[in-house]
């Protein structure tokens, strides 16, 4: 059995536990199943141990399934190639029913995400995965964000960061997609969609490029608002006044910007191969071709923070949780994806 | 040689000529070039034929490139085997200089249009395909209409046929989708989409697939406007107070309508098994998809007029004119599925 982690001296990721009624418990524990059949990365939960033990009891794996109490996130190491190491919290979860999401739960719900960005920021995981939540379960313990990546950004301010600029890319193998607007409704979005917000946007996930995916020079393509790009103007205007000068703003910054272009002409398998990102204006431009080309595998990378945060893209799924046909490929994609932006990024600052 | 038509007495489809300084004189020769080694159906052009000579000389095709006059369409069946049969207009083309329109052709353009409208009306051909125009050559001859559907539709007035409500349907091997609002500015989707808009398009389409398509009882898939199809009101109103009710309409009246439902939830494989066509709210949300998985080889389809039509998915493309690098496989497609389309509503109206 290999030892873990494969590379030796790696920080472990810090998982949230998720909604414990969810299929959070289902993936975490059928991705450290495979933990040598495939490339899994070094992980710990925080979270209940008792919920995890209890679901394990009620996946059919192939293999046995353990879970073990840790007390620090660097025990991760030696107990991952026994159990899955869970780093228990200061409250514990009301009796869980798998499928059946309670609000009981939300206050331990919170707190494993509070846990672990406080040990990411500090430097004792290597990067945030986050297991799916359900807002409705949260709100009655007084959740006011609008879903997770608004929270970590709170998150983030608490621990003393100031200026952060959450930005929601989506990764796969075969395409990065950028929504510049995201979570508003459809006919918010010409008015919320400024030349500040693209630039900002843009130069995020510029960054976040050349920082975490190892992109020297990334090349962002920019899709146009409206039919056709607005065909001149005849089709919109949006173009012409703001997209159009946030593409020279980004180029005259030594951006490698291009477009707008007509968002229908970006997404096939030639176009993709023209550039690194592509910076969608409204969030069904991006997660349409996105989960179009990657239902399965796609990650919700969160740049703009002071960590690194992934993913799975996908809910709760609570009529799944504990039946064992909860898919962990996405689960293990953001896995995957969180360990190799850490060890880019530490390469990368080390060439700094 | 085999004979044309293959299956015997079939009427030709009429093709009109498009800008003869783009692609389209290209892509119906090399069509007609390959019709032994792909099945393409009998088509003749309405058109000048000294302007595809010309092109023909141009393109380094394999074949041999023939082009034949004749006079009227009944004759196509016969020239078909040994040249492209082009149907002369009373006007002819200025001189054509591959990849540089001149408007002095708009009258011949918009002629050949007419023609094949016409022969198609009054039972002489199959069905309209109609080859790229390029809006801003016909201008300045007073063409004002947004493009191709909207002249065609109007030209069905001229003929006397009232009430026609044109429905852009998008048609490839793998997705089937229609935009319920199409060539309008992003900001003014959520005015136009108004629930007559959505239920008349919807009808349409379920009888088109049906008389056309040979789809008994069409599985129509409606897509939210908003992100996560509005999230239960959060993100949008437009699914509660237009889409659903829509929706529930077109059930009540028997048609096999479902949704609305998260667009980017639509488009992967799997999803694309439970319905026959999308209904997508505006252009993007529609031709995105549609152009990811089918590129090269979708038809754009009006659905609402009193005859068939169909045509390839690309526009003029100048810059390919008579270089031979010009592909032909969406013509080709369209020229199939036009073919297939007449077919299909013969016998569905001899069934009745």
């Amino acid at each position: 059995m290999p030892a873990f982690p494969a590379d030796g001296g790696d920080k472990p990721l810090a998982v949230s536990m998720g909604d414990p009624a969810g299929i959070g418990p289902d993936i975490a524990l059928l991705s450290w199943a495979r933990r040598n059949e495939l490339s899994c990365p070094l992980f710990f939960v925080a979270g209940d141990a008792a919920a995890f033990l209890d679901r394990a009891k009620l996946l059919p794996a192939s293999t046995r399934l353990e879970v073990q109490s840790i007390q620090e996130p660097e025990e991760a190491g030696e107990v991952f190639a026994n159990a899955l190491p869970v780093l228990p919290l200061t409250s514990s979860c009301a009796a869980v029913s798998a499928g059946k999401p309670d609000s009981a739960n939300a206050g331990v719900i919170i707190e494993s995400i509070e846990k672990a960005v406080a040990l990411t920021i500090s430097g004792r995981s290597s990067a945030v995965v986050t297991s799916p939540i359900a807002k409705f379960v949260l709100l009655q313990k007084g959740f006011a964000h609008a879903g997770h990546t608004e929270f970590l950004a709170e998150l983030a301010c608490r621990h003393n960061h100031s200026g952060v600029f959450p930005v929601m890319l989506m990764a796969s193998k075969v395409l990065v997609a950028v929504p510049v607007t995201v979570h508003i409704p459809f006919r918010e979005v010409p008015a919320k969609l400024t030349k500040a917000r693209l630039t900002r946007t843009a130069k995020i996930t510029n960054e976040g490029l050349r920082r975490y995916f190892g992109v020297e020079r990334p090349r962002l393509a920019v899709c146009g608002l409206n039919p056709h790009a607005g065909e001149n103007g005849e089709l919109g205007r949006e173009e012409i006044e703001i997209i159009s000068p946030a593409v020279e703003e980004l180029r005259s910054e030594g951006i490698a910007a291009t477009g707008p272009f007509p968002a229908d002409t970006l997404f096939h398998k030639e176009a993709r191969d023209h550039y690194d990102a592509v910076l969608a204006m409204y969030h069904d431009q991006a997660l349409i071709p996105f989960k179009t080309l990657s239902f399965e595998d796609g990650v919700n990378v969160t740049l703009g923070l002071p960590f690194i945060r992934t993913s799975p893209d996908h809910g709760t799924a609570f009529p799944l949780a504990g039946t064992g046909r909860a898919n962990p490929a996405s689960f293990l994609a953001a896995l995957n994806l969180a360990s190799g932006m850490g060890k880019t990024a530490s390469h990368a600052l080390s060439r700094d």
